[in-house]
């Protein structure tokens, strides 16, 4: 099986990153294509940003679709950007981070905080937390005023800041998990994990996992309404 | 006063009837401007649809900035698209057609149902109520399969179609007023207010009295923390 | 058109703050008239005084609806008293200050704080936010324990108590606007806006604004269910 | 112990009724006494009735404070006109019958139906609801167009409609218990109950009891922030 | 009347303590009948504990029901373990503490906090509030590190306790009436109230009087659906 | 990896088939063992029911945490009984089917309608969708008065009703996709999604691929706090 990541964001720094995690998790018989587009924003820190890169991250499906169908796709920035629209273009499943990250939670956590980017992002966060029926279960979020690119300008500094974030919402917030709410910040879950001694939820690696089980369960997209096709009609 | 009315649809019959629904509703001194991107979709029908003019509106938005800043703008689409991206743009008012529309049933009915085009935007129009904060007031949602250029091929039987789905509602739904949830029915209001005895909600006219209210009153958009200008980074 | 306010609380010095207020941001070719019952509370501070105060405001509009019926009318109490049973009186549209602010907030921020007066009207307010459905939006309530007239007592005191709790808000809280949720405070908005760098919204201007807008839309009271006429009966 | 019941409705008939209920169902040694203002509507069909009946209600609530205080009141009107008001005049215990009977209904049931009379009082209801936390339980209301005085008028014709809607409720709507949702309702649960085989809560009854358990458990209204005397002012 | 208490913690000590509690509240003519089961833990400090001991509990019942039928059961422990199951075992009505400590308070106050135990049961107490509808009135949850049996090893220290975190409650977050969340606490709200000014609600003393009124009201559980005897089937 | 599926129900039968149905998605590497008390009820149709299971199923987890501890645990049976009380008991994950099915939905499907047993439950059902965050997304619940054997006792006319009653919700209710909620449908998911058309979700096929993930993700049950170990004290 292969399952398609898509890394909005045009930076390839972060698309390598985001590969790497995705295959340290999978089966070994999946398969990882990991790209982003190569227009847009280097990265997504606000609404403007996420128009850009989800026009082009639905080219790309459109593409993929035409060229190379994989069995599922994973859409690998945690505003789930472009999520109901990638819906309507293929039957195949389709993962949005944070949505597959906050569900995980639930199984080895009754709360969970959320540990993301810049502090511009808290209502798109709630938004998220709400779509995914989670908002009851919401510690806190942190937001540590970090780029995306924080961790590829100087790790060991934003390290730092994630692990005192981190551990505030354990100790002060009740969290009784993590969710690395930024692609920017996949491979730091485990050592973060020993450390706090609660579960952290990188969440590209979650949404792998989850899309490689959706395969493996043979569902698909649902065509009945929501997700139909777009109708037909003239693009000028 | 200029308020400057973006149709994020790239269908120009589907501008004029906007314009002319914005021009009909505005004080003595308020100037309309009405514009639609001259690519994308010709109607938003769904979320790929969105995705796709979202990108155009935000550059039309753009060249505004730059060229001649209006006093407010309005998103003349029901789905509210780009309402947050456009907020970061610009510190001017934006107000979104729905968002406005949905407000505006408040003051004077205490429920309301949408009429609006195909099942398929069910969840979308949920998700616009909830945003909105008007979940405990909608009667109930009508979509009976009309596209949004429904109005623009057979005038006759698409305003049939309202007449007879927005009766249903108020007789037996429990709808005290009716939003016509797409801008393909701007002029349509009066007619059916008045014969079905109830306040009958033009998006595009309730929001472009909302966005001369906002100048007049000399409120500008925050940018406290959601709506800052997007942040330095490369666009590629 | 003519726009009747009713201040409901019975202090005359009030009233006058109201209608300069309102007058300051209507339209040209709009009259305000504005009232207040001769007899009930001199203010509204609590749930005692709101039944008291709401009877007289009814007598106002029996009288007005016989005698001078005005196109709109504002009720320029932040607790919105009486709003239905008015709302059943006349098919003229009516505005609560409070409804109305609140919606205004949500066109240019992402979050507001209300800043009112004293502790005990907390229960009260948040039903308020929950009837204009704006919960999830909602930062904070600051009750500064000021009573309603404390404008008027030593303004420049109360000024500065709104200033400090104001600034907390926008500050500690996350609110990206502001709601001076009291008649008392109208005047002082722009000011407040100025010096936070938030919008401000001043509750009474808002709501007349709304109603402007209403006539204008050419929108009556439904009079579907909800707010029919009092049934026939005996009153003793 | 003595029970104050005040009926907000000026008919002495539907007193009478009211009175005769309490009595039945409190223990030996408790006193029930029971009145109606001698002014404003004979019924509350409204918002506009119940803003008056409520001045006088709250009216009767001082003088009974003044010159022979009960244990306890019960305000039997099942909108719960002036709750809040009343448990700022006094520190006895208030209980209005929505609320005592909605709650009840959680002991002895999954979910319950009101039946209540017209259809206008729709929205009122919903927040009542809500205000005592049941929505959840909430099996439908059903509102056959009844008057308040209907049992006064045809007894044999008001209690056919009540047991075809409360029969539905439960045969259609999933309600495993009912509550008779209007004060003129008084009487006829026993029977009700009988017929249906689930539990059908008379709101008068109900509520006297409830007062009972709180004068019993020494609990007094709590006067810390919300339900303090009214402050020092004028009344002119 | 009787009224059969069932603690469900295997403590004789705590079943003496809820016993006297339950008798110093209930009618002259009531009868109270507190057991506990032989067998489980001695304590219920968390969702295993709570499975074992509710076993025991509706064997309890089970056998109730065989020989000597009360006409109200109240199960003594505050996270109201089997309440649903015995509810199917029986017509006669069934109360939780917890529910009806909870339903109480927003009779006499417009918000509660709630006092208890562990801080592990957080979660718990979050769900009882929430079945109880009750929670826009929490003002807080006060979880203090004490055991169920606290109080019967050092009295002092855990009413020190006690009086310290409830104290808190009403000053820093708003709780107008506090809730004691643990049959271990049962003797203790008078002095409590007394020192805080504030209602403070003993569960056990709650709940017997709300079944005492259930059996005067003549109300049994329903059967319609959820409540109904259990199907038949083999039990190994 | 090992993952041990413990169906609470004491039903051989029904232990086959939910170990086959589990055998036929896991990856090759994954051995499922699969075990049923051999006490307790054969199946769960109730409350009481699931007091009774929950008690032996605790023990056999018990029981395999000293003996022979596996990677996981799925508990296969659709009330999610247990789920808290296990977790504390080990620090592997703990998967309930219904929470993996509900959350499985939503990568796929807008919407979904439970299709389950008996009437009775629909109470528990909706605590169960509430508990997952999903009440927005539900459709309905399709409860066709099946018992859990009926599939063991009459396969053809169990699977005609399955076929209705989902088919009912996917045209009527507006479910884009169908969670089979009971553990006695395992095998039916995949010929029925054939003929609607849209995704069928086996909830044991969902939670065994889900607790596989969390085993390959190396997660483990949060220890911070509401699912620690029991607390020490004296079982009678």
């Amino acid at each position: 099986m292969r399952i398609h990541v898509i890394n909005p964001n045009s930076s390839v720094d972060l698309t390598d990153a985001v590969a790497e995690a995705a295959r340290s998790v999978v089966s070994p018989g999946t398969t990882i294509t990991a790209v982003n587009p190569s227009k847009g924003p280097t990265v997504i820190e606000g609404s403007y940003d996420e128009v850009l890169a989800t026009y082009h991250l639905v080219e790309e499906v459109r593409r993929a679709e035409r060229e190379d169908r994989p069995d599922a796709y994973v859409i690998a920035c945690f505003g789930d950007p472009g999520l109901d629209a990638v819906r309507e273009l293929t039957d195949r499943p389709v993962v949005g981070i944070a949505e597959a990250a906050i569900q995980m939670t639930s199984f080895v956590a009754a709360s969970f905080s959320i540990v993301s980017i810049l502090p511009r992002v808290r209502k798109h966060l709630h938004e998220l937390v709400h779509r995914a029926g989670a908002t009851d279960r919401l510690a806190s979020l942190k937001l540590p005023d970090l780029g995306v690119l924080a961790f590829h300008e100087d790790e060991a500094a934003a390290f730092e800041t994630l692990r005192r974030v981190a551990g505030e919402a354990v100790r002060e917030d009740g969290a009784e998990s993590i969710v690395l709410g930024c692609a920017g910040m996949a491979g730091f879950a485990r050592q973060l994990s020993e450390e706090l001694g609660v579960p952290v939820i990188d969440a590209v690696e979650a949404a792998c996992r989850v899309a490689e089980s959706l395969v493996a369960l043979g569902y698909r997209t649902s065509k009945a309404n929501t997700y139909q096709a777009p109708t037909e009609k003239q693009y000028l």
